[in-house]
């Protein structure tokens, strides 16, 4: 037995009985199959799985001759009935496969799972691009946002959705149970989006604190010690959180609702509470310095930005010193990063495309606002406030959506402008990426 | 103002509506405008309708020029990547306006409905096999079986869902709230198929009667003075009506699975009844004896049976004294048809087809076992028991699904063989029929 | 066998089971005993029924001797300890049977039937004062406010428990299904208690219409064709039937509640509603001129009411044009009725008594506001608003409960204030009953 | 102000409220009402809360006078109507008060926690046996077990009940999430018996584990890194703790159902599993032991045994190799302990008491059964299995009802015999106490 054909062999074999499953025509077993193939699946190691995965991208594509036949005729022809064959010739089996697997028990995780490794494998095997275009297709069908529920997560809430919680966040790393509880407490509100496909798994969660004033920094807010509010008392509802669950559902459009929910829901449960802000990290902003160091040689950054730029993208600790000491550089460029920067039309700081797309504005920029590790590296420790005011969301979010119009505070305004006197300040303004440093909501 | 143009007027301006909507860059408010679509659709008078079912099947469609292009570059260069840009150009832009409107409140009932009067009108108006693909296609993957839920309907079962059950029943009406109330006594059962997408709304129902022995007779069974039996001194469970509750989602395969995992959950509770039947009509019998009559000239129908096909077909009462007489002649008659009459190569008759297929086979035939006027309509009043058997279903299933094996019992198959000396008999038994009186599961 | 002496027997019979059911020390077998004696005492007829109720109530009571014993000591020396004593000694082991035929399947409901019959029987039965005085003691335990949730009932509302509100109605007939659901639509509200121990069947329910203005007539109110309004264009809600589902819970009390939660929660879903009313009968009146025909021989009512009164009270058809032509004196007699008749302190109408206890003032009167048959013999057609403003709720009802304050309309006060020239008006005034024609919550 | 008088003075503040909240005769401002005064109870200090309990349990006496004048009245003529009156005149007007304050937010809590105080100080203060008195007259009608509800609890529970299940448990600690979870894996089940009156909130649970053969340690049942089993391969299972949640509702029985109804639940989900065992400490044996050292001077223990009794009564560590020294001695005692030793004519140990009134019988002792700190000092280390055999659990709990027979195997019965030569063998046997270490349901 040859040990390196192995890896072929058993993606075969699993081919092999999703060509079975496809090809049943009886029904009444086809739960049953659909199962032994999702446990097939889920037992091939890491090289099988990336065959697996080859073969699938290949072998349950439409047949190319009866493609290319309803092509011809369409072409000859463009009628509406050589369409509708032309439209049935192109519709991968592979669909059909995906949606028969999806009777399996936890057949819907396995397939989200499978988009996750497409994502992440897609640009060495660019054959997979077939495979994600049809699980996307599926799953833009399957989480329409019209069928997705708001659910509010506390105490009461199920052990096996509070896991994922601890699992999933990304932006403020949840330190087990004790750390939960204190984010679910009374001063405290979480918001999830539910799908009935998946009902105990949260697609996307916000977390909020109901604070006096707006915060500037985020320790004061997660710190499980820190002194317990009465609702009652509080006049600000801060969005300090929002995580995106499922990296295989990335690109299918569900996030954006969830904020203006969230922020009628608890209109509605404390009428008083006027002023809706976030407390936001701002992670594209050391990549984009960083980048403007290398792309423009002949005007380097200042050694100081650039020492800090470098030690954040690196992975290393930042010095706090050396960021006072350029406090008014960092929160200048900072401004001029989310206001000017662009990435084509839109904003290149990922958050800030966000919450701008959903109606906010930017309001303020906080100078140390975050100083964990995490923090310091990924926005040298400033975070900045995004304001939702319920009444100019909507037409916030038209401007946005019409020509990618940046709203914001006259503060920051000034503070972007003051950008002078540094280095590749037009290139900075210019560099475009496409890495974002957290999972942010599609 | 022309009012013979209103119609069309009133349907360009919801198609305008509808573009709107797809053209909607922001998400914020695409709920509240799927919503307005949605309430100006509905308004729309049955010409307009007409109207806007057309322009929609015309207007959505792919650009054909983006579509010629693709199949061009397909059929010189037949790539996965060509593959992948083919799918996205022929894709109907119909197909995201349809999920769009799914966000509205009532958007999935309303594309049912709007399914529902395609169907009605494809044949008047061709174009609308366009809209029957996208939202087959759509409904597809949004009434995938893995979403379903078998859920038992009972007395504490909702008022909003038991009386769909009373508007549904197709096959025994059910006399308002009291016939209802003794359907879900304690010697009888009844389940049905939820979706999430349409929580109290069933796709398909069951009803069924815990008996002592295998009944011949319906009105008995549904006599709401019947006597109660104890469920303890019960032998055997009777499906004695299955309805197909949405016609706008005919095709849509979900209703075979029901039978098996009712037939497992009365296992489970009553572990004692070993004898699953229906009390099925035999709803396409009377057309075949009919058309048989008219298409073999050369050989008529002997007369009685003429006159008693003739009534039945063209909705008069049928003389229960005429079938009497011929009661041997008809009961051979059935049983030949409802083993040798084929459809292609599957039962001609549509509930034998749906059974069958289910992993039953033909137990009984049943004189007299339906005497309402529907019954004797239909079926000339005969009633045939189809029985399952929990360790023969897979087999039989498998055995239908691969060459569309006929399993009947001895008795059947003995009084299906005499047919002879009847006139037309082999052209009866090749004749083909689409028409079915009653809506069955798919 | 003697056959008179058939419904001792039995009643013995099951007084026999109820001793070893109390003798019983070991649990484990508890609950099928008493599911055994619950079948066996449902299983009396009416005979035996009446002699098991005797038998339980002189049967089951504290031993004579140790009651003595205790409570000689007791007051030789009024000790805690012996008060203790005397207290255990006293209780009657009833209340222990009691409790353990609540482990039984219906328990709950069979004791609440139970005191129903007693409550029938206890003028012919004297015994039975005790049987009421162990159920009542154990029904304000078990009936505590604290454990009875509110509950808005709709069409999405269980059948079992929309069942119940057709057979409780009291006040005005739900007349089947379509006559409930037209009470249940989206210009109506209903909200019942419930309470754990019953969980489908609810206590006491209120009908609630939101309508434009406040009502004087009750049949358009009820008319299942009248026309829907969408609530957001109401501006009152009518508080219109109010009704105590189980006799057997007479005198608990946990009514008063209702009607004030019940405005609060419509505040909450409609704050613009600032117009609670009822429209209520009066269902004492009738009763209480034809007594003061009897009561005062030498002053009698004048021909046309005394006819009036007498059609009234014997059940038979009133006469609406000999009310049309009384019209003035019955609206002032009835005012008078409403604000002076008392008994004791409190108003002598029962509707009155409940309504301003819980806070409510009465605001206006209507002439032939309910034309039914029951509403002429009920209150010769008169209907009544009661107003609740919930800013004045609880200092009303206070002045009530402090000393029966009657709050009235300058309106009423004045209509109350004419009556002269009538016989017996003082007579009247001071006449007492305790007959009240409708069931009202306690 | 003298700080001295405080306590009194708070405690007399709220016992004030208490008279106004149950002098109050309107209903609607009760809640209300009863709200304040629970917070302000709540608010009170330890020694104010000592105050309010004594002056609790004097000032709401039902009066003297007229319980001394209904004494009379029943001793001179014990009628039906004077007892009526006599019990109505004993009741203290705490019950009412009690119902009431049952009312507020949190009332039952409250009242439970109560009488938690109440029984911890009532040896001090024994005047609060008035308290207990009333308290448990009440709990007794609120628990009854008619109420109550078996519920699985698992990973899909709420988090509030969680957290109760590691708050709570008394037998063997849960240390945190980590290990719950394991303890709710396939191969584990919990129940608890659940009150409508505290929803969230366990009354008694039990923990179950699903094994191959019977285990004789508990340790490796507890292992948070334990294989896990396949539920299917499993033929045991054993109730390896039984808490009883609330120490303010001592003595209020429902735990008794408890295991009957587990075992049942237990034997529906997994038919083959046939053995149905505890593994259960024997908490009453060294003080049993300990005091027969003390209790019968003339016939000291052996030092060995004396020594190991004294360390573990003090709460000193376990000398693990002394123990094994004398194994034997120590299993023959225990055995002889178990069957023989008795507190009235009930068996000393509380734990044998509790299953074997359950329908148990003693099954096995396992010399080290439980090598815990806590499992050494609480019974040497050794652990008993108790088994259930569903057959004949009513028949073994009717003969222990009657006469306290203890069913032991016969293995168990030979060890027991073996004692002698041992001091003070009789005198251990009679020898009674009512301390037990750890808290056993009622």
């Amino acid at each position: 037995l040859n040990p390196r054909l192995e890896p072929l062999a058993g993606a075969r074999r699993v081919i092999s009985q999703c060509r079975h499953l496809l090809s049943e025509r009886g029904e009444v077993s086809g739960t049953r199959r659909a199962d032994e193939v999702l446990r097939a699946y889920q037992a091939l190691d890491r090289p099988a799985l990336v065959n697996f995965l080859s073969l699938l991208a290949t072998e349950f594509s439409p047949p190319a001759a009866e493609v290319r036949r309803s092509a011809d005729a369409y072409c000859s022809e463009p009628s509406a009935a050589n369409l509708t064959r032309l439209q049935a010739a192109v519709e991968s089996p592979r669909q059909e496969l995906f949606r028969r697997l999806n009777m399996a028990r936890g057949g819907m995780q396995a397939l989200i799972e499978m988009r996750r490794h497409v994502l992440l494998g897609v640009r060495e095997h660019p054959e997979w691009v077939a495979l994600d275009a049809d699980l996307s297709h599926l799953f833009r069908s399957w989480f329409n946002r019209g069928f997705l529920s708001l659910q509010r997560i506390d105490w009461s809430t199920s052990a096996v959705t509070l896991e994922r919680l601890i699992e999933y966040e990304a932006v403020h790393q949840i330190h087990g149970w004790h750390d939960l509880r204190r984010r679910l407490e009374v001063d405290r509100r979480c918001y999830a989006f539910f799908s009935p496909a998946l009902p105990a798994d949260p697609l996307i969660f916000i977390e909020v604190a109901l604070t006096k004033g707006i915060p500037d920094n985020v320790q004061l807010l997660l710190d499980p010690k820190g002194p317990l509010l009465e609702p009652a008392e509080t006049d600000t509802a801060v969005f300090y959180s929002i995580t995106s669950c499922q990296e295989g559902l990335r690109g299918i459009p569900f996030g954006n609702f969830l904020i203006k929910q969230v922020a009628e829901s608890l209109q509605m449960e404390f009428p008083r509470i006027r002023t809706l802000v976030t407390l936001s990290p701002v992670p594209g902003f050391v990549d984009w310095l960083h980048s403007a160091h290398f792309n423009d040689a002949s005007r380097p950054l200042p050694p100081g930005l650039r020492l800090l730029s470098e030690a954040a993208t690196s992975g290393q600790d930042v010095d706090v010193r050396l960021c006072n000491d350029l406090k008014h550089e960092l929160l200048e460029l900072c401004a001029h990063y989310l206001l000017h920067c662009k990435q084509h039309k839109a904003p290149l700081d990922p958050v800030a495309r966000f919450h701008l797309a959903n109606g906010a504005r930017l309001e303020r920029l906080n100078w140390m606002g975050d100083t964990s590790t995490v923090g310091l590296r990924r926005s040298l420790g400033m975070t900045v406030n995004y304001s939702y005011r319920l009444d100019d969301v909507e037409r916030n979010h038209e401007a946005y959506a019409k020509d990618y119009q940046v709203l914001a505070s006259r503060r920051l305004r000034r503070l972007a402008a003051v950008v002078g006197g540094l280095p590749a300040r037009r290139q900075l303004a210019s560099f475009t990426t496409t890495k974002s440093t957290i999972r942010m909501p599609a």
